[in-house]
């Protein structure tokens, strides 16, 4: 008896931690791994600083967690990364420098594992997204209405877009075990030039980003239809983002309808493009963007009711992330739990 | 020694019948079970005078392949089917419409099972394509210069646009079995309606039946332009398909390069999308409009360019199939000897 207890005590409970790496956000949550949530924190990345201030800033934020939960280091079993993409999870570099200003190949798994002498792995944040849905938000099995899901298709909308699939569990990965990126199909060839180099992208027409630069462009171009989301951006045109569009068109505001309509038809040529490609049993929609998701739903079911002419869409389920903003950080844990249990998965951390 | 003479005599070689159902054509090869091709031949569908005489048709070019290679139709192992989409694969249904008026629900799968008495399994044709270039075409391990093909994309170009997903040597299907339509992908909102209810999808832009219409109706507005191709349709307008466009463009014709540079840019988009969506390590261009790819690679090539901005696009090879109009023939053959072999595959032929 007494050795138990004693084995109990040197032994506290074992916990991972995970982490949704955004362009303007960093979001942790420490998880048992039966994947209930123990704590979680949120703070700016600060990405314009360069990545060394950004690393650094990363590896306080998991201090402070530890710290905030009274959690053991010494039961963590690791950290899981979901990030903003490019990523090279192989060998475990960002490579962003498109909405990163500066990071490009920036060591974060190695930077981490040293300083935390802990597993690191780094997924893409749409991957993550889609795994934190699978392990923990709509493709859990005690969700009522959805048949099993073998084919679950995520899109993340935040700063960009981000797209993943999952097939039986698994990411589905491109080849050299690089993530596909497809925030840059390109729905509409008139459109803006993206920083990919392409024109009338996918992240183009509707991420954050790109909202935002709708609404600020509209407002000086029409600023009478757009008094309510000035009224909410306190007046300063370049305080007008994604979520104060979302938040105006809510309470009617003209100009910030017009202006989600015209993202989410944009929106909805892009998920129609992921039904006729990919024709999965659920797609769900994460990232920040979607936090206001029922603002595009209308072009969705629009797109639906066109595209079930051809193909049976009611097989199809388009769903809100249940994890909200923290689908990322889910699946970021369940991709390290996943490295350190299954090692035969193709992508490994470095550890 | 006697005992062995009569045993092979009594079991002379196996073989088994692919079949490649467009919807225009339908080509046959007989093939040993090690891809060998022992015989072949081809016919027209003429799918307009409706599905009864069509599937007599096709059940008369089985008969005339078995007579024609003098084969004991005892051996026959079973006949695969790759064919124009839709098709409901589990079901063993065409579901095609779109391009073969009143082909609705035809149960080709059942009525050659019937009247060979042997094991049917039915493929999209985009499929069948795919998995013929991995079985012996592209994918197959002898061929030089291509790395270990996990995830091989195939893009068939006929009448319509197919398309297929091979991931480690397996079809990657949409819901309930059914195959994603990757051809009706919008690239271009503002491009003509398409039969499937959309606008702008990629096979309105750079089909076998798109090229031939938009060179005919290039040649009424111009007609001084396409003279050589005027002339290679015997002076019959009518008569002008996407080959007479593609052989034109090849000899000069200042019309028919303009049609085919405008189909060929639209046909990069599609291909673009497809690099962001999966990033295989192989993208394979199939099907009748294919065998003139050479004429698309400087919009493919001006297109990896592109995107090599974004994506490390040296590692993705775009290929001519190797196995040309019968890659998916070869494909078909090889779906029917593995779901012989493999019984635990998800889509199971009804035998």
């Amino acid at each position: 008896m007494a050795t138990s207890i004693n084995a109990r005590k040197e032994n506290p409970p074992e916990f991972v931690i995970g982490m949704d790496l955004g362009a303007t956000r960093i979001r942790l949550g420490a998880f048992q791994p039966d994947g209930a949530l123990i704590s979680s924190l949120e703070g700016e990345i600060r990405a314009e600083e360069g990545p060394d201030a950004g690393l650094e800033r990363i590896a306080s934020l998991v201090e402070n967690l530890l710290h905030q939960a009274e959690l053991d280091r010494r039961c963590l079993l690791g950290i899981g990364i979901g990030s903003t993409g490019p990523v090279d999870s192989r060998r475990g570099l960002l490579v962003n420098p498109g909405t990163m200003p500066g990071w490009l190949n920036v060591p974060i798994v190695a930077h981490l594992q040293d300083r935390f002498h802990t597993p690191v792995c780094l997924e893409n944040d749409a991957d993550a997204a889609a795994l934190g849905e699978y392990w923990q938000g709509v493709g859990h099995p005690t969700q009522a209405g959805i048949p099993p899901v073998r084919r679950l298709y995520a899109i993340t909308v935040g700063t960009g877009i981000g797209t993943a699939f999952i097939l039986d569990g698994q990411v589905v990965r491109g080849a050299d075990g690089f993530h596909p990126e497809g925030g840059h199909q390109i729905v509409d060839p008139s459109g803006p030039e993206c920083y990919c180099g392409g024109r009338g992208c996918w992240e183009s027409l509707c991420s954050g980003s790109a909202i935002g630069r709708m609404g600020r462009s509209a407002l000086k171009a029409a600023p009478e239809a757009g008094t309510a989301l000035l009224k909410l951006a306190g007046g300063e045109v370049d305080r007008i983002d994604a979520r104060l569009v979302c938040k105006a068109a809510r309470q009617g505001d003209p100009l910030s309808r017009g202006v989600i309509e015209q993202a989410a038809k944009a929106f909805a040529l892009g998920v129609f493009n992921i039904l006729m490609l990919f024709f999965p049993e659920v797609i769900v929609l994460s990232g920040g963007v979607m936090h206001s998701s029922d603002l595009f739903m209308p072009a969705l079911n629009e797109m639906q009711h066109a595209a079930s002419a051809y193909l049976p869409i009611e097989r199809v389920h388009i769903l809100p992330a249940r994890l909200g903003y923290y689908a990322g950080v889910y699946g970021a844990a369940y991709a390290l739990l996943q490295a350190i249990h299954h090692p035969q998965l193709e992508i490994q951390p470095p550890f």
